[in-house]
This record gives C-alpha cells, sequence and structure tokens, in this order.
C-alpha cells in the first residue's frame, strides 16, 4: 500500500475543497451574511493542513488497483467530513450527524435532507448545500486528475473506482483529457441550464442552484416545496434538463466531434429513453383525471420520471399521494437509474441492458447447451469480467439493501418509508415514500439509523466495491 | 421438439393423479361426505384421457433439454387444471379463478389462500388440498420417472427442469433410482411427524393434513387459525419437523447410508443452521415482553422461522403485529429460502452461499487483478456454468419480483402488501404483512393480480425458466 501517495492525494482534495469554499463566500458578501466567515475559517484550516501533506510529491507513485480503491474510498469520507463542517460550526444545522448528512447527502447527489425547511438556512449555506451536489456529481477526484495527472496511466485506477457504470469509457486517451472533456460537457449544460431558467423568469440565485443541483442529478433545492411552486415554465426547462442529465456523456461526447451516428445508435440511449417515455405515458395515463388535467399530468409525470429516474429527486407535486401503480413505477425507477457515464444513480440502464441479455443467453442455452454466444453491446463484445462484475454488482446491490432495510427497520417505521428510504439512500435519489415522502424528511431516523443510511448513499455512489475494499481485512493483511 | 413423447408423458400424469384422487374419495366416503363424488368422477374422465395418450409409447424417445423445459412447464399446467376441478365443480369453491388459484398455491407449496374459512371446506375437499401440497412437494414429474424411467439418461433433463436449488445432485447413478431414494425419505419424514403429532394428542385427520403441508413445506391446515389453535407441544412437534424440512435431503441420504462426516459438514446445511438460529435469537429478543413471555418468544420464533424460512407459511401468532425489525427479518427469509434439494421455495442457502463466496472473489480480483480463485462448495470446486445459472437466476428473480409488484399494484393496495404478497408466491410460502397478513387472506385481489400472482407462483416452484422457455418465441421456433 503506497501510503504517502494516497495522503498525497488527499492533501490535494483538501486544497480543492479549500479553493472552493471561495464560492459561497462570495455568496455571503452578496448577501450581507456574517455566517460567511465560517467558509473563509475553514478553508484556511484546510488549506494549512492540505499544503503540509502536498508539500512534496511522492518519488514513489506506483498505484494499484487497491490502491485506487482506498484512494477513492478515503477521499469521499474526507470530503464528507470538511464539506459538512460549514453547516455544523456556523449553527445552521445543529447537530453534527445530521450536517454529515446533509453533507454526504449532497456529495452523493442524493438530496435526502434532515432539513424541514431549506428556505429557513443563510443563502450562503444553501449555496454551498446546492454546490456539493454539482461538486460531487461528475466526481472531486476527475477533477483533480484533470490538475495533477499521475504518471504511467495509474490515474485509471481512480477514475474506475470513482466513475459509475459497468465499464469506465475513457473519452480521450489519456485521463487528463478524459476529464478535461467531462467536465467541458458538464459545464456546458449547467451554463445552459441557468441561461434557460432565468429566461423562464426563476431569479438568478435558484437558477444557479438548481442548475448545480439538476447537472448533478443531486435534487436539492432552495425552497421547502422542491419545485411545486415555480411556474409550467420553469418545470418544463427543469424537466428537459433533468432529461439530459440522465444520458450517457459519451452522447454528447459523439455528438460534439460529430459523429451523430454513433450517438443515436447507442444502445443504452436508446434503452433511457424508451424507458422514460415509456413511464411519463404509464403515470400520466394513471393519474390523469385524479386531480390533473391533460397537461397537469403530462408536465408532472414528465418532470417526476425525469427526477427519480435520472436519480436528482426534485418533486413538483406530493407523488407521495398517486395510485400505487404510479408509486411502483416511481419504486421501479429508483432501482434503474440513469445511463452509466451520466451524473445519475442507481443500477444504471447499460447493466440493465447488460442483465436482460445475459438472460436472453441463459434461456437460448439452456435449450441448447452446446451454442455458444458471445453478448454484444453496441456492436462489441463486452467481456468475460465486465459480465461478472456487472453481476456481482447486482448481487451486492441487493444485498446492502436487504441488509440495511433491516437495520433501519429497528426504528420500527412501517416497511415502505424504510424500504423506500434505502432505495432512495442506495440509488442517491433523495425522496422516498410514506414517511419520508416528497413534503416530508429524514430526521424521523434515530442517529444509528442515519448513519446506515449515509453508508448507503456513500456505497451507492461508489457503487459499493471501493467501500468494502476498505472495510475487508484482507486490504489490510501484510503480505 | 419431439410433442408425441411430450404428450405421452403429460398422459402419464393424468394417470397418477386420477389414481392419486381415489384418496380423497376414501376419506369422503369415512367422513360419509357426498361430495367425494366428484373425485371418481374426475378420476375417471382423466383415466380414459390419460389411457388415450399412453396407450402407445412412442417410438422415437428422443428427449433433449428444451423438452425437458417445455414437458415441465405444462406438465404443471396441467396439473393446476386438473387438480382444482373437483373444488370447483363440487362447488367447494364457486370462483373458477379462485379454485385455480388454491390448486396452484396447492402444488407449488405456497400456503396462500384465497379461503376466508379452510375450516368450512368439506373433509375430504380439504385433505385433497393438503394432499396436493405433499404430491407438489417432491415433484410429480420425479414421481412418475420414478415409475417409468426414461431411457438413454435422458430423464434427467426433466429432473433438472423440476428440481429446484443450483445443481441437482444425483442421490444414485440413475435417476429412478435418485427418485427412489428421495420419495423414500420424504415419506418416511411424513409419517413420523404423524406419529409424533398424534403422540402430542393432535387429531388424526389433522395430524396427517398437518404432516402433508409440513414436509412438503406447504402450509396449507385444517383450521383458519393455521396453528395458533393447538396446543404448544404440538407446535413444538410441527418446528421441529418444519426445521428438518428445510435441510438438504442429501444430508438424510448421507446419514441413511452412514456418512455422518459427509452429511454434517456439508456447507449448506451449516449455513441454513446458522440462518435459521440467529433469525429464532434476533426475534425472539425483539418481541420478548412484548405480549410474549421466555417460552412464548421462544416457541412463536422458533415456529415463525421455521415456517417462513422454510417457505411453508404456517402461523402461530399474528407476526404482522410484531415490531418492523421481526417483520423485516421474516422478509428477508422469505427472499432466502430453504436448502437446495429440499422441498422449500425461495432463492435457497446454497444459492446465497455461492453469492457470498463470489463477491469475495470479486472484492480479492478488484484489488489483485491478476490473482485467479476458484469457487469451491463442500472441496469441490464449482463449474462457471453453474455460477453463470446462479446468477441468472438472482437477476430473473428480482426482474419477475418487481415486475409482478408492478402489475399487482394496479389495484391499489399499499406497498407493503403487494411486495409482500409478491414475496409470498414467488418464494411459495403462504401469507405475507399488512392486508394479506397470516389472519387474512389473498381474495382482495382483482382476477388479473391472481393470475400474475398464479405465474409467480409456478415459476417460483419451477425456478423461473422452464416458464420462460415456453414463452420464448424461438422455442417454437421452426429450424
Amino acid at each position: 500500500m503506497n501510503k504517502l501517495m494516497i495522503s498525497y492525494l488527499l492533501g490535494w482534495i483538501l486544497n480543492i475543497i479549500a479553493a472552493l469554499m471561495i464560492l459561497p463566500f462570495i455568496v455571503s458578501l452578496y448577501y450581507k451574511e456574517a455566517c460567511g466567515k465560517y467558509f473563509i475559517l475553514c478553508s484556511l484550516v484546510y488549506l494549512i493542513i492540505g499544503y503540509i501533506f502536498t508539500r512534496k510529491r511522492p518519488k514513489n507513485e506506483r498505484f494499484f488497483a487497491k490502491e485506487g480503491f482506498v484512494m477513492t474510498a478515503f477521499a469521499w469520507l474526507l470530503l464528507s467530513i470538511v464539506g459538512c463542517l460549514p453547516f455544523f460550526i456556523s449553527g445552521s444545522i445543529p447537530s453534527f450527524t445530521n450536517s454529515l448528512f446533509e453533507c454526504i447527502s449532497g456529495f452523493t447527489t442524493t438530496g435526502a435532507s434532515i432539513l424541514e425547511n431549506c428556505g429557513k438556512l443563510p443563502r450562503c449555506m444553501n449555496f454551498w448545500r446546492c454546490f456539493i451536489q454539482w461538486i460531487g456529481g461528475m466526481g472531486v477526484l476527475v477533477f483533480m486528475l484533470a490538475l495533477i495527472p499521475l504518471t504511467g496511466g495509474q490515474d485509471l485506477h481512480i477514475m474506475k473506482a470513482e466513475s459509475p457504470g459497468p465499464n469506465v469509457g475513457k473519452l480521450a486517451p489519456k485521463v487528463k483529457m478524459t476529464a478535461f472533456y467531462l467536465y467541458a460537457i458538464y459545464f456546458a449544460l449547467t451554463v445552459l441550464e441557468i441561461i434557460s431558467l432565468v429566461l423562464a423568469k426563476m431569479p438568478l440565485y435558484d437558477a444557479v442552484c438548481t442548475s448545480f443541483t439538476t447537472t448533478s442529478t443531486g435534487g436539492f433545492g432552495v425552497r421547502p416545496t422542491s419545485m411545486a411552486e415555480y411556474s409550467p415554465a420553469i418545470q418544463y426547462v427543469l424537466s428537459v434538463f433533468l432529461f439530459l442529465s440522465g444520458f450517457n456523456y459519451n452522447f454528447f461526447f459523439f455528438v460534439w466531434i460529430k459523429r451523430f451516428k454513433e450517438a443515436i445508435t447507442m444502445e443504452e440511449i436508446r434503452g433511457y429513453v424508451i424507458i422514460f417515455w415509456l413511464a411519463v405515458i404509464f403515470i400520466m395515463g394513471d393519474i390523469l383525471g385524479k386531480g390533473y388535467n391533460m397537461e397537469e399530468s403530462f408536465r408532472h409525470a414528465f418532470l417526476q420520471v425525469g427526477s427519480i429516474l435520472t436519480t436528482a429527486g426534485f418533486a413538483s407535486t406530493d407523488f407521495d399521494l398517486w395510485p400505487s401503480f404510479s408509486k411502483s413505477i416511481l419504486v421501479l425507477l429508483m432501482l434503474i437509474g440513469g445511463c452509466a457515464g451520466s451524473t445519475c444513480g442507481g443500477i444504471k440502464v447499460s447493466r440493465i441492458l447488460i442483465y436482460l441479455k445475459t438472460v436472453k443467453k441463459e434461456l437460448e442455452q439452456l435449450c441448447h447447451p452446446r451454442n455458444v454466444k458471445v453478448i454484444q453491446m453496441d456492436k462489441k463484445s463486452i467481456s468475460h469480467s465486465v459480465l461478472r462484475s456487472a453481476n456481482n454488482f447486482f448481487i451486492v446491490y441487493i444485498m446492502l439493501f436487504a441488509i440495511s432495510v433491516l437495520l433501519i427497520s429497528i426504528d420500527n417505521f412501517d416497511l415502505e418509508t424504510n424500504f423506500t428510504a434505502v432505495a432512495s439512500a442506495v440509488g442517491n435519489i433523495g425522496p422516498g415514500l410514506s414517511l419520508v415522502g416528497p413534503t416530508r424528511n429524514f430526521d424521523l431516523y434515530s442517529d444509528f439509523s442515519k448513519f446506515v443510511l449515509m453508508f448507503d448513499m456513500l456505497a451507492g455512489r461508489l457503487e459499493i466495491f471501493p467501500l468494502l475494499v476498505i472495510m475487508s481485512p484482507s486490504t489490510w493483511r501484510k503480505k
């Protein structure tokens, strides 16, 4: 284990966070909020500690897969703690557990909150809350790799550990360039949404915060009613950007370099679009006439499907009051999630496609045991190790799910609440149903359950294995 | 597709069912119930049709994996229909859908009922209801193979398709002998339980019916309150036999041929015993003092864990009133199920062990990509195809689960009801929670949902793939 290198990189994380905290400080200056000083305070402390660890680049930069996982897991634990301190020391969120919960919910782009009314937070604090979703969406380590590339392609281990999806498609031959392209697309989407929202007459502050949490599919908002109070025009703009945020970023990259055919023939994009619009149609049909007219049922179905499938978690209406069928569709979408190579959580559309293909192959193989077929995606055959990983991910996902539901059931809430709370945490969504529905929050749970859910959020964001690696005794055994 | 051979074997199924219907007829004679005549009527009709199809053994006995699946799926559909007719034409269960539901719930050893009070059924009808669980438990086709073995080892295709578990361990080199051993153990367990229950002062009729539904892990009873009204002594006897019924029958076979060491070192048995007693201890701790004293909490935890983990589905108390933690444990046990090579439903302990081992291997492989390890069970390495099948089974299981919950949610009951109704159907358990809890029944669902649940019960019993094979267009495509 190259501990020097790990602490060097963790030091860089501190430096980056210190720099990023300037932004909420500027916001506090603009709104003349005194609590902005805590950002400068934290920033300075982090910078000093970060400086100590990054003074000297280690001579031995060797870095293997194991270090990649360990580094990623520790980086996210570090982020969670340093990110939450401004909430806690400023007293904006009085309990440390709650501050940590809110921060992890932010960085992992979950969007589950323990706040009854996020509108009561100082503006700079709420800006920070939304901004950490934007930072967490594309991944801090990916950002870091664009700044300080590692030699010898070892940075790919980190990128693999942090990026969601069954296989990390490098857009460019070098990780640094890939990270640059990803952030460029991400930035462009965010700016485009800010402009569109402002044109739809959303206040600038709201538009910036909302755009941060849309493109990162985080789902934090500036109002306690999420998106319900905004005009239909704003809701439509949001829905369109939610829809786009669920796309695999390879799509945008192909469009960028004008390889349109490759963009529109991507199987995952097609699968995503089909799932998306089927869900909209079914929900629309189900809720039409039940308190919603034609336009409303379309608008709410569009926004809610966009919000849940991309695992953002905005709400334009209290969908906990919808009929069971629509609610069950939403729960199913929670499990599926958006595309790999996006900022979404969940199992990911590409994995679902892989599963469907393996099941089809299994059926054929059962009937014709001697036929051997290869599973393909986008006309390329999928390697055995990708298949194996996808299968194992599914198994671990469901196991984590089951164990978490069991653990938080100690608080004695009903199964629907516990099940959707875990679905929401592991899938990085935000609201669940019943007692954790869109008009409620997660503060009802005990500290123990909150820690279980925090673990789930981190596990969901990092796709479980990095956390399992640092918890596995064999990682720490000396050979 | 060797259609002649399939219809020949289906004809034999009819003959066997015709013969088995003599038993409830004898019961009706003893209790002087007029409705017993319907058994003779059905029996005669089935015998005539069966005779027509089995008159001549086809010359071409060739039979491949595909035919094995198709044959098994059709045999179970046939069983469902011919088994339910006595209920329907006698008017004991007035609706055909309900008769079919009750019969499928019987053969698949689910034990979910649409009857509000099974005590109101004529005794011969209730005997038949419990007896079909006993028939379905070990598998009708396995029984048939003992009677009319196929040549050239092709009967293994049928046995594989009907028997639960990741790999069918043949106890003896020939399928016929394996079937004989399995039925011998099954019969011995049943007789032993009848004697024990009678010694514990259960009426003979109740003891016979209950033993049928214990060893088959079916869970139908003769009283509307299931096991709640019987004495603690009877409940303990039942619990012990439930515990034993969850064992892999290989265990009993090893004991029989005095290979005790192999019996007690079976990994699956150890896993099962650990899961079983951990669940008992946790539930006991959770419900102690909440309306139950020490002895009661142990007794109910023992019986309920035995009943749910083995997927029988008896109830000694209304566990829907238990705290969330205990209920969540029960839901988890519903998904796990008993051992492979038993009469239990669910995912099976051996598969859970395989999953745990694959996840452990994946973790090691992530950290040390060049190490290649083989997964072992009982010191034998597990073949790639068994692993692949186990993984695919899990994926299909969860998919079937999700789609079923979605479909029955159209009836607009709550998620807890729908989720546990499907868990109960796919896992062949019986009761669920909330509106389908142990004191309720499944009659609240619409006919559409009942058909979804019937499909789930059959899919759970046959481990899904046989039903998918007959639904797959490629099976019926002519080459």
